[in-house]
């Protein structure tokens, strides 16, 4: 125990599991983060199609150290590090000076150079993602129940979901749920079910990092749920009144965008080397080439596997880099031996398709259907945090087995018809 | 039976009551509100103060009609009516022809005619408006952390609430509870107890809908909670850096305003007379005067009872007006006698002081303490629109009640710390 200066930067699960496995070992962690909230991202598809509210997958970051007195908590936004002088830059100018400092920051969507897609096709990331998008699939149903013109109706009955990685999928199932299975008896001018969910991906199959025989399955049990898919053809241009997929357009007036990821600007921050993603490429225990009191995990860090292949941007993944570098850490407090290098344990791939299927890669065994969607349940309610919060969200997905009705669909903020034209 | 067509303009208490009380009697009725969702409002304050969420007090009102094939639901916002032509019309240009046309569509807060306070002085009658509360009273702690500058602290942790109403009440109760119970814990920089909540009220006591005493024990329970109550001087200044009450300056960075308002503009658009606040003056059958086939019920009409005092604007009497005017559209239909001119049966008020104290005035029954508290709760419940909700509300209170944490304590939406300055 000592005044060693501890700095986290980012309350996700990295940064998490790291204050959390430090506990006893320091006393004075700052973890700073631009949000109040811990997010539960695995689940965030579910608050952007209606199914949970924000309050179930999101909890004040304060609160969860709220017992532990080592913990000091800021809301501010870092805009830099200076590694020689060891300090953290914050935007209101104040420093803070660090020890040992653990980048945690994440990732955010990424438009491979198009960031004029982003108004037009939102990505997912944020509880404010998630209410956007939200709004935007409400606001097309409702628009489509007032259109007068079909060619304008069936492009707002239109939704098109670019990429086929698990949260595409995720999200173009629902939405085709809702459409075909929720919506049907609330609207008089509209048959919901006549509503086309496209989900675009340009690779040769959806979720490409499942074994081929589930990717198989997972397409037809989207397409069961009235998914259109299509594939092998990028989508090459985004507007307000639709994508062009290839060389063949679309009229969508609802797109999403789950296809790319750009992680947060550490490795900008240390001025280190960084792969075509922008994660800072560390070494095996996780520090900052040159710079070994400075930790970088979970989305940011480029990380390898033994076979060459990389870590995964996967909640798993976060959370072993964070007890990793706890571990270093306290081994260096102690004045002991360093942990041998970093070594990601596959715990295995999940991914839901609507609402009563699922697939399951453990590497041997390989789950889907009913069997797969219970895994899945009970492995996301355990890993939620917070007690109220495993029994709120059981309580909501147990609500809508039963009545088949989603609770939480709200239209709020300030993009109302009239904003939106 | 026939094509009688009926418009309700808002999906209140008062529209919604009128429309589940014409079933049967026509075929065709058409709901216009420019929400999706029908929204508690006795519950909102609770939004705004973190302890329930945003789902649980609000329903998109298109599913709760969803059975009825009478009814038809259009999100659109309706900017006039044509009284001669019969006609609703709505801002895309479009219009709805009426035989009946039923006027609810409540009202908003009122700044006096100093509408620049709105900005700094937000006030409660949206769910948008709700999440802005919650997220400036949570930011307001935030940066009291951060902050440097002892005199900046003290204005961030001071709140003012104007208005000494129902809601004003409730919201300084909540306010006093989170600073003095849930938060001490979470903060290291700052000590939460020290916090100051400041109610002020021009008039001479609180809640002055209420008997006397009722009123000096919701005073004294505010008291016990660290609410610093200033009777009988109006506030003459709202800005960022605080108010004037009187003559007296109070550094408070975090103001809220429950002290006003104002109808919606129903009266204008039927072009008849209304009182001070704007809310059209009806005949006892509350028809519009000239225009038999309009009613205009709920907060933007004004009622009298049978001594000449003016109907409340809450929530029963809203839904009073609205079963009644069923009654008269049901009656005119059939051919039958008009019933008598409607009369306001009072139910009693109800009022809650933070967590455990509450005040019930049922005119010759007067209850306060853990009772009316009680009471107030079951009522609240059982009022609450869908099963679900009613469960998902009652285990938020009980797990506050038992755990004494607030879960929806997020801080959403664009106006971040950087936008606020």
């Amino acid at each position: 125990m000592g005044e060693h200066r501890v700095v986290v930067v980012g309350g996700g699960f990295g940064g998490l599991q790291f204050i959390n496995d430090l506990k006893g070992a320091v006393t004075r962690i700052t973890l700073v983060d631009r949000r109040n909230h811990h997010l539960f991202q695995p689940l965030l598809y579910q608050v952007a199609t209606t199914i949970l509210s924000t309050s179930e997958i999101a909890w004040p970051i304060r609160h969860l150290y709220s017992d532990r007195r080592d913990v000091t908590t800021l809301l501010a936004e870092v805009t830099g590090v200076d590694a020689a002088r060891k300090q953290v830059q914050l935007r209101d100018g104040t420093t803070l000076d660090y020890d040992t400092l653990v980048l945690a920051t994440g990732a955010t969507h990424a438009y491979f150079g198009r960031d004029e897609w982003e108004p037009v096709a939102p990505g997912l990331k944020t509880l404010e993602d998630a209410t956007t998008i939200r709004r935007r699939v409400l606001l097309a149903f409702e628009r489509a129940e007032l259109a007068t013109d079909p060619a304008v109706r069936d492009a707002l009955l239109t939704f098109t979901i670019i990429g086929a990685g698990p949260t595409g999928v995720e999200l173009a199932g629902i939405i085709a749920e809702l459409a075909h299975k929720t919506m049907p008896k609330e609207f008089r001018n509209i048959d919901t079910r006549t509503t086309k969910v496209v989900l675009v991906e340009a690779g040769p199959r959806v979720l490409p990092s499942f074994a081929e025989e589930l990717s198989a399955y997972a397409q037809k049990a989207l397409e069961d749920l009235g998914v259109e898919v299509r594939l092998g053809k990028p989508v090459t241009e985004c507007s307000a009144d639709g994508v062009k997929i290839g060389e063949t357009f679309l009229a969508s007036r609802t797109i999403v965008w789950a296809a790319g990821v750009q992680a947060s600007p550490a490795a900008k921050w240390l001025d280190i080397p960084a792969d075509r993603a922008g994660r800072a490429i560390v070494g095996p225990d996780l520090t900052a080439p040159g710079l070994p009191d400075v930790f970088v995990i979970g989305d940011t860090a480029s990380v390898k596997r033994s076979d060459g292949s990389p870590v995964p941007g996967i909640a798993p993944a976060a959370k072993q880099q964070g007890g990793y570098v706890a571990k270093v850490v306290r081994a260096r407090l102690a004045g002991k031996a360093a942990p041998q290098a970093f070594r990601y344990r596959h715990q295995g791939s999940l991914a839901t398709i609507g609402q009563s299927a699922a697939i399951v890669d453990f590497g041997k065994v390989k789950l889907k259907g009913w069997i797969a969607w219970w895994i899945w349940g009970l492995a996301h309610i355990y890993f939620l945090i917070g007690t109220r919060s495993r029994f709120a969200v059981a309580w909501s997905w147990l609500w809508i087995y039963l009545s088949g009705q989603h609770s939480a669909r709200l239209i709020t903020q300030k993009e109302t018809m009239r904003d939106e034209g």
